[in-house]
């Protein structure tokens, strides 16, 4: 049974690195449909949500029928709740892809952010799709890349304060719409890292028995 | 052993629907703050917010402790793995009203957000804090109130979409910094809201076993 434990796990926190994987490549896609108002990939990455939110279902379904069959304690049931509370992480990381290439696709033809406050963006859309492979790697390799993810989630802290502190500036030279849409994108991209740090944050308690506070 | 299951888990019950009642005040609480820029009560909900991040952590190691003792099955183990990820929710909700909190003290002295919109934020408080109490009562009485919940929901989510229309649109008066602040903080009602139908949600599955979508 033990055994059998061991690679059940194994198989569900793969299911969840893979989930990383599809998050990383949600957000970075959308990105990209948001700096070059592309609608067509816009589309596929709202369309691709889904399948996300299904393997979350799958994942949490799995890890029920593994606490139900093999009745796990202490550091296995800790690393079982863990992905149950993972993959809600990563499957609310897809809602934020989505809502992001939501705004490209609302706003064609028209580019959803001004041009000038693109090269932002699509720093900070580089940067969550990044976090979200270190998670993935994290969750593969057993490494710990949590000094690194806290320092890229700081990066997006500041990229979202700069960039919220230019669109309620004097300066500003766009309309109302276009300060509001930055201004909820931007808030977008700040909640999708969050999200990666409280994933980390978990699987790191899974590991040590720490509660995350 | 049955009978110490049950009444751990009515004791576990309890505590959320305590966090409940909590994320009800802080968000009634955060919207007088913000419509009457009230500095003392908006820095109260701050401070606040802390105690219901550690319900939510006790929550959650009461949960675990009545796993690994305990170690249900099938309908006792989805209840208490209902009470980790609603308490999560819930914290989520706190942390929100807490932004809101936020809001009116970054613009204290000063009103937040401007007066000809102030009925509608305390519309959305008002239909948040309610939502959050009838999650409340469903818990310690085990009434549905999804119908109704879905209801107020859909309420918050309309005023929201007009919201954005009336800061978008044509006729806006007020600058830039309060159009954003505006958007931003209608943004965290609805989410608020959002979370309390996650929460009802995961509670009927609790009782029906139907994953929700």
């Amino acid at each position: 049974m033990r055994e059998g434990f061991r690679s059940d796990l194994q198989r569900l926190t793969g299911q969840l690195a893979e989930m990383c994987d599809a998050a990383a490549s949600a957000v970075r896609h959308a990105t990209a449909a948001l700096v070059n108002a592309d609608l067509v990939l816009a589309q596929q990455v709202i369309a691709d949500d889904d399948a996300l939110d299904v393997q979350r279902a799958r994942c949490e379904e799995d890890a029920y029928a593994l606490l139900a069959l093999q009745a796990p304690v202490a550091g296995d049931l800790r690393r079982v709740l863990a992905v149950v509370y993972c993959a809600d992480k990563v499957e609310r990381m897809g809602d934020l892809a989505a809502h992001i290439a939501d705004t490209a696709r609302f706003a064609h033809p028209g580019p959803a952010v001004p041009a000038d406050l693109a090269p932002t963006f699509e720093r900070m859309g580089r940067l969550d799709a990044e976090m979200a492979e270190r998670v993935a790697a994290q969750i593969r390799t057993g490494t710990d890349g949590f000094a690194e993810l806290r320092q890229a989630d700081e990066t997006v802290d500041a990229l979202h304060a700069d960039l919220l502190a230019t669109i309620t500036g004097g300066k500003w030279q766009h309309d109302q719409r276009a300060a509001v849409t930055a201004a909820l994108t931007t808030r977008f991209y700040e909640r999708f890292a969050d999200q990666a740090v409280s994933v980390a944050k978990r699987l790191d308690f899974a590991s040590s028995g720490d509660l995350p506070q």
